[in-house]
């Protein structure tokens, strides 16, 4: 049987342990070509080929429900579901997401970009089973880097407490987030790795011990027993944590070994209550470099599959913003040993790497615990420190109350930098950054930022890091810069809640945050071919708004039109339409950015020309609506 | 020594047992006196009085830092560090908070009101302590209700990973949160409680193992160290999970044994990396009636001494919005098996322990885990259950990512019922439900609704229940309804994003949203007497807006107030502003609500005058805008 035969599941019952080794090679020929040729996550992938083929054949995919932790793992999963065909459109627009989403398959149980939500679905799943009396199993697969997300273990804990609700927990151990993986419970693993398998150690430790005798058997006897309890019991102590909290542990088994996985699923599926099998996989199995390059392989742009060198683009490309704010910090940090930057299992995104390459005592991964994260530096911040928070938009959201409560409400200088703000492209819904400017305006004591470029950037990152009298929050977006000239170090810090002025005109004001200024400059030049003069100011900031620039320019234009790439309820265009009408400044006012929908997985580019974006689509909508012109050509 | 001549915990150093126990029984006295008085947290401060004493005995106050997770506990943490003169004060505006503040005193070094947050802040103390080369010491206390939180977990797998620094974590351990505490992990801990005390047992437990001789010793004397070893090992295993995870266990500790106490602090300040003391302690400890009803007397409104029973108000009053709805959600319920009431450790104060009484099945606790809870409910809503997630506001902000990534993107039916929505009084700032407008108001597929008494609420039940389409939240006050008509069942839905015109004029529209809809009435009646006649709209939706009705009415009338107890920044005033502009529809619009402050404990009718917001302040700001009028009496 070929993979491509393959449409459900179940059509892996029956095969045989060689045949499932040559689908595995096909999943890995498909997978590796794919990500070669259109980019995507590669090294999580490739680790859980076996365990999710030996775990499918031991389920009824028409009834059971397997719900992956993060959707990037799941690629296998893709392929044995229906999607192979359509596997080369793999996170192009229209094609298969890079991710799960439950409305692209009926096998996505549970969507998810964000890692440690699969136990609690699960969970959620398996309750309402036990609910409406119905027989199924449910199967979470959550990878140690997710597992040390507070709300997985909560999940835990919950379930640890429910001795009657079957629930499997595969864990795949490749000790990894997306860099090494940190924290207690990683070491804890690791100590449960390198120990000899003790498979099927189902029950409690503390039962088995309990049966070795001790009266009546010779010493002889007792000693011999005791000596094998103790070598498991001293040596291994294998999943002592996940027995403690009622979780029945086996493993660890070797993720590469199908009869061995196998033979462990169909095990676990006979035991009752929570159960976790401890998988031991390797990240980018089967593909030599990927397998020594961990962390750069865990997902790539279109690359050279003999080579595993990227493909250039075709022209090259100005600096990211990301690699422009590491290069700023790490210089500020050097002359600033109060500076002390933080990350959440996302060294190499943040560009925090180069930090931690440098100055590796002011450099914190705590994990993916943004949580935590945020609470740390908060404590850092009471102490003096400058702690500098590098998240992504998105993933910022995890932190929210830690920055109401522990952050704004007490005032404490902690320097938010969110990496991947507005349309983030082929990632999808669980990965745009569009609620940022909302969630955090609201909240006293803040300032919101956003640079114009890269250049302005390296200006906002020492404005930030200077900034001791509360929190202060910068957005930018995922990609590369303008190109616009960069000072090596030296930048001058803007001034809080002030703006500026970029284009005079009498007709129209535009105002821009962040991304949106130079296409609100592109917007300018176009009103500009057709007679309109439009005034562009760049806000720099969302919050305090330059009332004091804003204001009277907008009374006297009398047209206002805002830019911002993030979502229009309650974001930047709705922080000026509430100060205009809280000045009594009562004129029309157009706000451009993300409607009340969610943002599909694309280019960003075609994101925004489906969401009528682009310069030339906002020039003809405010030449529409203010002028009542049409566009004399869409360039 | 008097308790009221210590102004300096460091008062403490060199009293006797005997002397601290006098204190101990000064600060039960006082800390009953005034709970009694004016309400507030009584059990969980009476538990931990002599925790408090023995450790500050060990602490050098001026440098070493003790953080209290959630302030509900420091009460006895207040009365020693200079706060007794005025505790009588205690949470009345401008008095003494009911938590902690680090504005409020030097020894407070970080507030909190929510849970779980103290070992976060204490790490980051620490490192940074570490960092500047300073020698402090860090201490934690943390509740085991906290402890079930993510972010506590979080930071523990982080403390676990960081041998090197020193910080001392002390598990205040009652067995409650609120309510009795859940989960696996309080089962770890209530074995632990179980067990014959192991003190001083400070080394990993394997380690111990490991020492036990094998080879050249006579049968016997291996026999003998065998079973002492077994001793420790199989029976209590005591800590487990805690030194599994790299933090020394110490415990579990009489936490109202002065001596034992002390003790083990000193014991623990000696030893290197992280540290738990486990203090098994008392809910109420001293005052009887607390200690036989724990749920009851976490949190009291003014009581007698004597009896323990509340002091009757002067007046009878209405029936509480979380007694409503939990009537209504208990009704809807025993008809409908699909709904599923979730709490996270708030079943009193949501009112779901009247589910959890009648239907247990159909009730979840999952203990202060919020963000499980909301990913939980997702699960459950997969399932094709109808989960009815009962958090207050200010608590929901925890699952907001979860709301987002998990819910709204999934656009899953799960009924969200946010209550101590607005403002919430004595509670102080980390309680008040000001962001939930803004912070949910910019997802898709979310509709959110607020009632404008409690009449409404019970319809506002069944609409949310019968809201299959996707997700949607309910907001409601802290408090008491208007006491008007109720019915026992059979309540009528109100139809999605439509509001209701409740009193027509042609010079103003204002427009009310839940618990500003009354105060909206007064307002027009207030206006009325000036000659000013006021459409009253009650708009039940802030999303989606009913635009429909309100466009028209605003395009008419020409003026607009909305009126809203909550954030104004990206608010239900907001909408209606995005939605006025939207539509081209361009007037002046006042809004109402919270501006960009935090609000302080008070009663809520303090912060509303505070905040300009009473009936009469309202009228008065429309007159003089609008109408270039004064009022002529403020009633």
């Amino acid at each position: 049987m070929h993979l491509s035969e393959i449409t459900h599941p179940n059509q892996l019952h029956g095969l045989s342990i060689r045949q499932l080794q040559q689908i595995a090679r096909q999943i890995r020929d498909k997978h590796l070509q794919t990500v070669a040729a259109s980019g995507g996550h590669l090294g999580p992938g490739l680790g859980v080929v076996e365990l999710t083929l030996a775990l499918y054949q031991t389920l009824d995919l028409d009834h059971d429900k397997v719900i992956w932790d993060v959707g990037h793992q799941a690629y296998p999963h893709k392929l044995i579901t229906g999607r192979y065909s359509r596997f080369h459109t793999l996170r192009q627009k229209d094609g298969v997401a890079g991710y799960l989403k439950r409305c692209e398959n009926k096998f996505d149980h549970f969507g998810a970009g964000h890692a440690s939500t699969s136990i609690s679905a699960a969970l959620g799943m398996a309750l309402a089973r036990d609910l409406k009396g119905e027989k199924f199993k449910v199967v979470a697969v959550i990878g140690d880097g997710a597992l040390t997300g507070g709300m997985a273990l909560e999940a835990i804990n919950h379930a640890g407490h429910l001795p009657k609700t079957n629930l499997l927990v595969v864990l795949n151990d490749n000790e990894m987030s997306i860099s090494p993986n940190v924290g207690a419970i990683s070491r804890h693993l690791n100590k449960m790795r390198l120990s000899p398998p003790v498979q099927f150690l189902s029950d409690n430790l503390e039962e088995q011990v309990k049966q070795i005798p001790f009266v009546g058997d010779s010493l002889e006897t007792e000693l011999e027993r005791f000596k094998e309890g103790m070598k498991r019991l001293a040596v291994p102590k294998v999943g002592a944590v996940f027995e403690e909290l009622g979780i029945t542990y086996m493993g660890p088994v070797d993720g590469h070994n199908l009869e061995e996985l196998i033979a462990t699923f169909k095990q676990a599926h006979k035991i009752a209550g929570p159960v976790l099998v401890h998988v031991a996989t390797v990240k980018g199995k089967g593909y030599a470099i990927a397998e020594q390059d961990q962390v750069g392989y865990h997902a790539q742009s279109p690359f050279n599959l003999t080579t595993g060198k990227a493909i250039p683009s075709s022209k090259p490309k100005p600096p990211g913003y990301s690699k422009v704010f590491a290069h700023a910090l790490v210089k500020l940090a050097e002359n600033n040993p109060k500076i002390v930057g933080i990350t959440a299992a996302m060294a190499t995104g943040t560009g925090l790497d180069k930090l931690q390459a440098k100055l590796p005592q002011q450099y914190i991964d705590v994990g993916i615990a943004e949580q935590h994260a945020v609470t740390l530096a908060a404590g850092l911040a009471c102490e003096g420190m400058r702690p500098v928070v590098a998240i992504y938009s998105t993933f910022l959201q995890r932190g929210y109350d830690q920055i109401v409560h522990d952050v704004c409400i007490q005032n404490l200088p902690v320097f938010f930098c969110m990496d991947r703000a507005g349309i983030v492209g082929a990632d999808g819904p669980t990965h745009q950054g569009m609620y940022d400017i909302a969630y955090l305006r609201c909240l006293p004591n803040l300032v919101l930022m956003a640079p114009k470029d890269e250049s302005e950037l390296q200006r906002m990152v020492v404005t930030g890091v200077n900034h001791t009298d509360g929190p202060i929050a910068m957005r930018y977006p995922r990609g590369n810069g303008y190109g616009v000239p960069l000072m090596e170090e030296g930048w001058e810090p803007v001034e809080i809640g002030k703006g500026e002025t970029l284009r005079h005109g009498d007709d129209v004001l535009l105002l821009g945050f962040g991304s949106t200024v130079y296409p609100a400059m592109q917007v300018a030049e176009i009103l500009s071919e057709h007679g309109i003069q439009a005034t562009v100011v760049n806000a720099r900031f969302a919050k305090p708004l330059d009332t004091e620039l804003i204001l009277p320019l907008a009374q006297r234009i009398g047209r206002v039109v805002t830019l911002e790439e993030g979502c229009l309820m309650g974001g930047f265009g709705s922080a000026v339409a509430e100060a205009l009408l809280d000045a009594d400044v009562v004129v029309p006012v157009k706000r451009f950015g993300v409607p009340d929908v969610l943002v599909d997985h694309a280019s960003p580019d075609q994101s925004k020309a489906e969401l009528s974006l682009t310069s030339p689509q906002i020039a003809q909508e405010v030449l529409k609506a203010f002028f009542n012109k049409t566009l004399s050509s869409v360039s």
